[in-house]
């Protein structure tokens, strides 16, 4: 016989010393995705005990360790802590980017990564790293999404991002991808093509479905001021951009452009688009950062495996204060269970007993 | 003897099929700058007494024509209308471009900045023109602005905007100047220069500084993603942005940069800063946009007169339906008055009597 379980999803802080541990504790008492699937939390106990204790305005939550196969579904009042398989029983210090820091954010995303592709667990959502603490540590790579790659036998590359800004309200929001991103804006300027944007509405489409659960509505950015006015402020538009949104559309997008991007974005702002490709870096996240970036969330493309993280940096200048918001991690929670959820209802597993 | 009468702000509607006349008579009854300047409105009179006739929403204002000359001061109720030098008494259709809309906006605009260069008048406040009809009406400008500088014996790049965003509530606001405007993105990031951003800073400082009483907090904005990250993503940060930020600071303004432009805008939206150098087009423009352009206003830099506009367009989509906003009517009326008297405190005319 076969019992129905909710899926787990799998959190972890990212760098401990940061506000990791307390934008957790906090959405792990808020978030109402309890009731559609199994929280648990990878991380040290020994860290996660301290800093409930020490840190101020965090909830009063029951921690419990559990095994990582442990069926017991997850509830607001009590903390299920699953212990890193590499876990060090390092001391970290609050507010202090540190090579111990940085270990146990990568054993935690290690150990949350090895659960879900092994079939334990259905999703993780990833805290705020340190970058530097994690050069100290001895990875030497920019976060957590190459981090995963490398444990998928990917390339570095192989995965990226949309930005997601779920509604204040309702169950909408607004998804952001880039055709280029982390490199000069001259150099994205030079390597803009039809190719890359075709790419990043292909990749952006089916997670907003997933998220949406009906088709959704695209923007594509354009380029130059005005978009262009018709090819007199750069050709960008005519020659890579409006045949970049055919093929989209011939592909069975809903989708218009190339728009200028300073109304597109106070269109999208107001809803009338689910998503939106931004051409350059920049381009998508002055406004997504005005638009709310304190509940913003990163959810990753590319790799065979859902997962989710906070939009937000760790915060070591306000740690312990009462200050961390829990929004983008309740956001990332939210997102996480809604695509789990869109593969498959429910998580069926064989004879478990509870 | 001399008598001191508060200075003359004039308004113009911009093209009279637009929404102009509609915005000019809500923010003529509800500034308060009636207080501390003698306002007039630059039209054809029958067009005015027809648009408030007919038009949804329009307040019951008393028309009035006066001549330039007439000293009397301008209260809520009363519209003062006078009227363009050369005045043509065609028809013009409500929410259609024609040439008849394109020449009334051109005589009311030739008419108030001749008024200003003689010393009858202290300020231009334009409402919003179309450019085709402008076209149509055989000025080949693309512009108030360029039409002004003609005016003044100055070539067409002569001057230059800034987007000034007034905030919400409280006197401060935000005062946005571009180092490269409408150009393409690839000639924007080729033509950027030390001394592009420098001149932007010097244009941007005393107007603010005016504006508001104080010397402005200036942030100077990055060109690459993260600023560069130390050269990593470009190089220009570090080559032309910080060496332009060092020259403005040498010169005595309040000013720091380069700085990530999605973090600077945030932290402008904040408050934090008064002015912002954007170093192109939409990186100034989203942002604004997104914060409320519904009430920003352009202020013309590198004219001899005080000049401010409304942000908007001519609206044709609305005219008459009573959707028309005047905020930024009013606020560029506000920008005016403020800029006039940072000038001289009250306008010595001589012997006038009222």
């Amino acid at each position: 016989m076969t019992k129905l379980l909710p899926p787990v999803v799998l959190l972890t802080c990212g760098d401990p010393a940061g506000i990791g541990p307390e934008v957790a504790a906090l959405a792990w008492e808020a978030t109402p995705a309890h009731a559609r699937a199994r929280l648990r939390l990878v991380a040290d106990p020994a860290v996660i005990a301290e800093s409930l204790a020490t840190r101020r305005g965090m909830p009063a939550l029951r921690i419990t360790t559990v095994s990582a196969a442990d069926p017991r579904p997850s509830t607001a009042a009590e903390l299920l802590v699953v212990a890193p398989a590499n876990q060090t029983a390092e001391p970290i210090v609050p507010g202090v980017a540190t090579a111990a820091g940085g270990r146990q954010a990568a054993a935690a995303v290690t150990t949350a990564f090895t659960l879900v592709r092994s079939g334990t667990a259905q999703a993780v959502v990833t805290g705020p790293l340190h970058k530097a603490a994690l050069h100290a540590a001895g990875h030497d790579v920019p976060g957590h999404t190459e981090l995963l790659a490398r444990a998928c036998g990917l390339p570095d590359d192989a995965a990226s991002m949309m930005l997601w800004l779920p509604s204040a309200n309702g169950p909408g929001g607004l998804g952001v991808v880039h055709a280029t991103l982390h490199q000069s804006l001259r150099s994205a300027v030079a390597d803009l093509s039809t190719a890359r944007i075709v790419a990043a509405g292909r990749r952006l489409a089916p997670l907003l479905t997933a998220l949406l659960d009906r088709p959704p509505r695209i923007a594509v950015a354009a380029l130059n001021p005005h978009g262009g006015e018709g090819g007199l402020f750069g050709d960008e538009e005519l020659r890579l951009i409006r045949p970049a949104v055919e093929r989209l559309a011939a592909a069975g997008l809903v989708v218009i452009g190339p728009l200028p991007a300073d109304t597109l974005f106070l269109r999208a702002s107001r809803g009338e688009f689910d998503g939106v490709v931004a051409l350059y870096h920049d381009q998508g996240h002055i406004p997504v950062k005005l638009l709310g970036m304190h509940r913003a969330v990163n959810i990753t493309l590319g790799l065979p495996l859902v997962r989710t993280s906070v939009a937000h940096g760790t915060g070591f200048d306000i740690v312990g204060t009462g200050a961390a918001d829990p929004a983008s991690m309740l956001a990332a929670i939210d997102a996480a269970e809604r695509l789990v959820h869109a593969q498959r209802p429910l998580t069926a597993a064989s004879g478990a007993a509870f």
